[in-house]
């Protein structure tokens, strides 16, 4: 995964996107990139500059002077989410900058494709030769093809070939443009903000809206499923980006997990807020619950990891006392402020320590409690069984694991980094006849005295519907059901990890 | 303030420091440092080699080999607080390590010394050199100077001398001690650890619980005020340290604002879990409040100011419920997790970007709702003046905000790292006659549409009490009550910052 | 100008690289990278690991664990010189890594073509992309393209498109080539070494000699101009390369300015060693000198610009003595050992500091003396005046300034680093009608007593021949005598500078 | 070794001492580090600020704003030289910079004290501190501990208790100290320079008077042996520097290995120029030597070690032409000008490897030649050995290895960093009777034809004599004579070696 960001028309375009990307750093962390496109008064057009490195934002941009020889009107940056292996080379970090025939071309993509191989083989027959491992650098190799003569419509025929997740954001001369796959897979949201100075306009393109509101940028609305959407200065002009429209596919497939886990919870993603969403989750995992107080126990207390899962966690709380089935919502669990990209782990204490460096317990609130423990996922079931250790520690009367999403059964092809089949905490026991059986293994596995997933059917009532579509969200990782044929893109997988 | 940390008979004694400091990272991240004891087989005597740097422990301790070279079996290790100007110097970071008449000692010490000027004046005028800035060189000096043989006794003298707030621990050639000022302001616990392979018994003073949670040892007691405390192989092999004790001081003076806002809300401190002293001050908090639900309004929401306002925020709604005053508990404000020391500004954007880094808001629950906003103090008043000025933006009906301490009024000298009096908040308006007026010259300064800060006697009644002392903790910073004449400090103060 | 460096069959690859890189590091300070051709036991294929960096090559390789991390058993590196503005950036960095329809392909080039623009232009067209702004780039591009199977065949044919200097080493999958154009421009040489342990035979190839003495490689011969060289592990287990030759050009041109300046002393370059080179440069200068020792006058003494024009100056004297003008060699300038990339010049003391910071005087050999100055060229002249002006605080009595090469009156479009014509110390002067005028103008502005510069035959004289070529070297820097026509480099001189 | 430096009532002293600590960084690679003075206005005296690190000059301000940080009117600096072991400590990093009852004093040392045990044994005794290993901190500690008023009186009675060599550059508040031993081993020289701009004068004072030079300041005199130097704004105002003396030794002991090998030639040492000093070595080598050239051999080719016998090589040269025994002077090892503390030795591929970086040998001026190699001094002997079996693979002739100066066989304690005795070359054969068998086992050890010292006649006759002294220099490390007793020094020596 990866978080995405644009700029156009602002004084500050390096400045805005660090902030952009500063807010949109839970997307990736191990590597950022900002292009800048700066108007050169001696070659009278549009040149690019750009920073790159590995590391968190604010590590990469930590000199200040590096603002300074940006300058630029537009700016587009990426952040790149931490892989392991080879994929890990400073030449994949984005943006990409190029120049082609048409001049200058910069791209920060999120998203997978699902025929990149293909696309990467009849590349390569043709002559094509591949500098990175990343999917991303087919797009532009398919755009500098084209014979078509405006970027954008180099873009358009480029996207027609791909197949797969992305939501993108590029620079080509003094233009940029943003694109949204047509199933809309990730998240790609429109913004904009009048400098209080000067009045002008500035558009801003981002993964998410929590990036608009660290700049007191305002969302304007999503880019809509296979929507390419051009920002020029006459755009600007008539406050008026134009827009080309991919061929419509006969679904759309956004995905749920950013609802369930990855966006920021005070983002809006697909037009919503992604925390009312949560809250959701969270109550629809009550109705769902069986866990009663049981007498003689102490009241039921509601812990979540946090904080990912704390607006579940509240959303369960306020379920329940309309249920009548009164739960406390405590903080049973500290996060550490200071884990990091740079943390070491010296002389490892126990295999457990990555937990305990990230969370503590609060003894007092779970100390002979019935606990209901509630988190958003279980991808490998690691994480969860140290952190269950750990509770274990306060002595609580009994732990109940609910988790606010159905157990994840299947890997992501589009984009969201879970291992293959085989490393998932799912596919251990999925020899099985039935899935009570195989909950029954992973509550074992994990040490908690009851586990509870969310269904399918609550997860899909937790969701907002979109008017006129049969179906709207890709749960392929909860259901199987692919909503692009991923034949090239498995063997992908198996290959790369 | 500062974070100190020490551990005895550990076969990673580095390690075991680097996760305490690590736990501890809340209570100083200017710099960090550790100084390990190690037997040195040549010389046949215990040598010390060190490690010390500016910046977050895992900053300074980013090179996994320096653990390999440290080695030992015993450590000390300390936590900086940022400070401002002259005093952010490399000659100050500690632990200090230095050779005098018996051999090798190393020092690492929280607190602020009362008549630190009038004892460097009088140890200058006899010939001593002082080569960094802070207190703690003074004690080494007294120390050296004592014609005790045995370094406990030494440091015995040296302590009848110094007079003020100190936790610290020392590594004195083969033996680790730790002491405690008699009015015990600072927080030292003892604690032990058995290790799972060689049954071994290691000894550990950490200046909060939470650094015992982390490493899997265990909170035995805590050092009493006016107890220095020796730790050696004997003690190891008795399971036995010795004491020897101050002459008691008159009362004590826990620092209180440990619980109200310093200490994490996983340690104990002074024997109790801080997060339930918190709770306790949001329960008071909501005993005191005045605010109703309005007919026709939504319903109050509470919200804190994520983390340290979290369980205080609870509580509050815990017993607004009790009182038949019912509130709701959200997640109004999100922190960001990426947070740090490297996190640049550029290019300013508006004044109230610090606070849009570090926080976001979720409009959706504040969006329309009358707000109580739980935060545990307010120093300055300029961040809470622009977190107000960012939830205005969710358009809240009203925004209440509570403060589960009373105002302070007074700076502190005893180690907390307060502004001088004319830079607190309430200094702005102190020629008003009587506090009604001042606190709502404060409100309006600050933007919200009412005030609430918890009574003096709400403080006391959320603390717990020590049996058989007339006064137990320092209210200095709230009441100017300060346990230890300050001359001497104040003028420090005045000069320093 | 650059340095390339190629290894095949070692235990040692990259290490060998870093030895290499280092003996060559005179011809480029600015950048450094090593990509190692490693076996992958799972992938059952070569793959290709790389480190590059900005920076010295003991700066870019400090970290001893890359070297673990690359392994292999070949290795290619480049060293590139510094050069200024846009094409100071990372994506330059050599070698680069690319993959392509058959495979992974890596490229170190020095040289520079002369027909880059134009091919640019056509692969553009063609729908290429370039991600760097270096001429090499082109040249995988083309080879990508070509319909031939075999990597060196497509090399061929991309070698056959290309006009200019090239030497190069490659890695192609499991093979490792090494080309040089047809003209011989820059040197290349092969090089061998037998395992002292394994007895197993590698193949070196690198741009001077120097780099094989440092490994204790052997030199075997040159890659002649217009050869493609192919090293896999047969011709290892054969002990016989094969070669591929392109098409001959009419004539050779030999850059003949590695000889004056460029190439260490220690180095055999186009079969010859340099020093001695160098030293007939000297003796041919103190044929054409018209220096002759005053009545009255003490010793004439012969001073180099250290090292570079050590060897010139001692065959200076040593045909001076042949000639009955008897005059000493001494040491009067003494280069700083410490001069280095990090040098930075805070609070510029005067405009001399840069010269004041790499030389300075011996007195004593200097005061009053008659002085001949020797240095091997003069290329903007803003150094030698800086010179000149230091040498008179030792108060010589005279300043004899003999330079071993002819005027350069023209640029380079061949690779090494001048500047544009505009620039070039000469050009200030050449609106005057003759030589005479012109050289007494440079005396002036140098201040220097006298200025002698060695005749084009004196130069031509000192080289060695080569049999059955009509034309071995290029002079066109001191000539203008272009060997390969430059309008399409011409331009992008002009641009680019 | 160390190098030290200090101006004051510059605009620049910061930017001055980066250059003149530059410019001695022959003389201490391991650290450097400035401490400024500064009139605080505020304040209303002058406070010190300092910036130190581990490394070259150049790597420790490789940040300017470090400069703009500093600023000042006056400023020391200190290079220190490398050392192995418990030494290489930060906390070791000079300029010491402390505060005590006369304010604050900033310390720079280049010396050895030789009753240093003694004193540091006493002053611990008394309740004094130490904080690093180094001699040095014993200055301020026993300055501090005086009764006297005025920093240079204090000073003063310092220097009476101490023994040994030291040559010293002090920061004390508004003043500046200079101090030499009265023995002189060690260089200390004064220099002055009105600035261009402003006519004000500004005092210097440096180890070498090439430091004088890089900043176009003029050498004035040495500071005598036994002088203490006083420079404050009245000194600049009179241009009159004010002294005291210490009560003078009966002898002096100026460090005759300054001139054979440690100083830069283009210096002037103890008022000498060490040029001209290295070619009377040159010269009374040439005179001792006995290799004839014999009939059928080629000419007799001298070369030296670059850089630091290159002018006892050419005086070689020149005596043997008077002598009618010509040789001819060649440049046959090259030296590798990116020699660095950076370097790493990756996978060591021969002993050998860390000669081959720093030399390489030109084949042609070797080949089959007699070849008399001048080297200024043998310690170890590992280096020589290597050397010459480099020298070897060019199949010279026979190579003569002539030293010019005697055999060194007693360490040093005053300052230079020589091993213990055992680890001497001359060590490994003490036990043998007469010296010339040991020659004989030393050349065959180190692997040449013939091996000739300069004898310790020839040495004396080379450096320059001293009016009124029965004896001037220090040669204790030729002749075991020691001019102050050694038994503290040796046994500290024997312990930390």
């Amino acid at each position: 995964m990866c978080g995405v960001f644009g700029v156009f028309n602002s004084k500050t375009p390096a400045e805005d996107t660090f902030y952009g990307l500063y807010s949109l750093q839970h997307r990736g962390q191990e590597a950022a990139g900002i292009v800048v496109a700066e108007y050169n008064k001696i070659k009278k057009k549009t040149l690019f500059k750009q920073h790159k490195g590995m590391g968190l934002v604010a590590e990469v941009f930590r000199d200040e002077t590096v603002f300074e020889r940006l300058g630029g009107y537009a700016a587009i940056g990426h952040n790149r989410y931490s892989t392991t292996g080879s994929a890990s080379s400073a030449s994949n970090i984005q943006p990409f900058s190029l120049t082609y025939r048409s001049g200058s071309l910069a791209i920060a993509h999120n998203g997978n494709l699902t025929n990149s191989r293909t696309l990467r083989r009849e590349l390569t027959e043709l002559g094509v030769i591949f500098q990175a491992s990343s999917d991303t650098e087919i797009i532009p190799h398919l755009a500098a093809r084209s014979r078509e003569k405006e970027p954008i419509h180099q873009l358009y025929e480029a996207l027609l070939q791909v197949q797969g997740a992305y939501s993108m954001v590029l620079l080509a001369n003094n233009q940029m443009i943003a694109a949204r796959d047509p199933y809309g897979f990730r998240p790609l949201a429109l913004g904009k903000k009048v400098d209080p100075l000067t009045g002008e306009l500035a558009y801003i393109v981002a993964s998410e809206t929590c990036a608009f509101d660290i700049i007191q940028a305002e969302y304007i609305r999503d880019i809509e499923p296979g929507e390419i959407l051009l920002i020029d200065h006459l755009a600007v002009a008539n406050e008026k980006p134009t827009s080309l429209f991919l061929p419509p596919s006969e679904r759309k497939a956004r995905c749920i997990f950013e609802y369930v886990y990855f966006a920021r919870p005070d983002s809006f993603i697909f037009k919503h807020s992604v925390d009312k969403i949560r809250r959701n989750l969270g109550k629809n995992l009550a109705r769902e619950s069986s866990i009663q107080h049981q007498p003689g126990e102490k009241e039921l207390t509601v812990v979540s990891v946090p904080d990912s899962s704390n607006t579940a966690a509240l959303g369960f709380v306020r379920e329940s006392i309309k249920m009548e089935r009164p739960a406390r919502f405590e903080h049973g669990l500290i996060r550490n402020h200071y884990v990091g990209r740079t943390f070491i782990q010296p002389g490892i204490h126990s295999r457990d320590i990555k937990v305990r460096s990230k969370y503590n317990i609060v003894r007092g609130v779970l100390l002979d409690r019935p606990i209901i423990l509630v988190d958003d996922s279980i991808v490998r079931g690691t994480t969860a069984k140290m952190l269950i250790k750990l509770i274990r520690e306060a002595d609580p009367k009994a732990i109940h694991l609910h988790i606010s999403s159905p157990p994840i059964t299947n890997p992501c092809f589009y984009g969201m980094d879970f291992p293959t089949k085989r490393q998932l905490l799912t596919h251990m026991f999925d020899s099985l006849d039935n899935d009570e059986e195989e909950i029954e293994k992973i509550r074992e596995y994990i040490g908690v005295d009851s586990l509870k997933y969310l269904s399918m059917q609550g997860l899909m009532n937790s969701v907002p519907s979109f008017e006129g579509e049969t179906c709207s969200y890709c749960t392929a990782c909860f259901s199987g059901d692919y909503p692009i044929e991923v034949s090239d893109a498995t063997t992908d997988k198996d290959e790369n990890d």
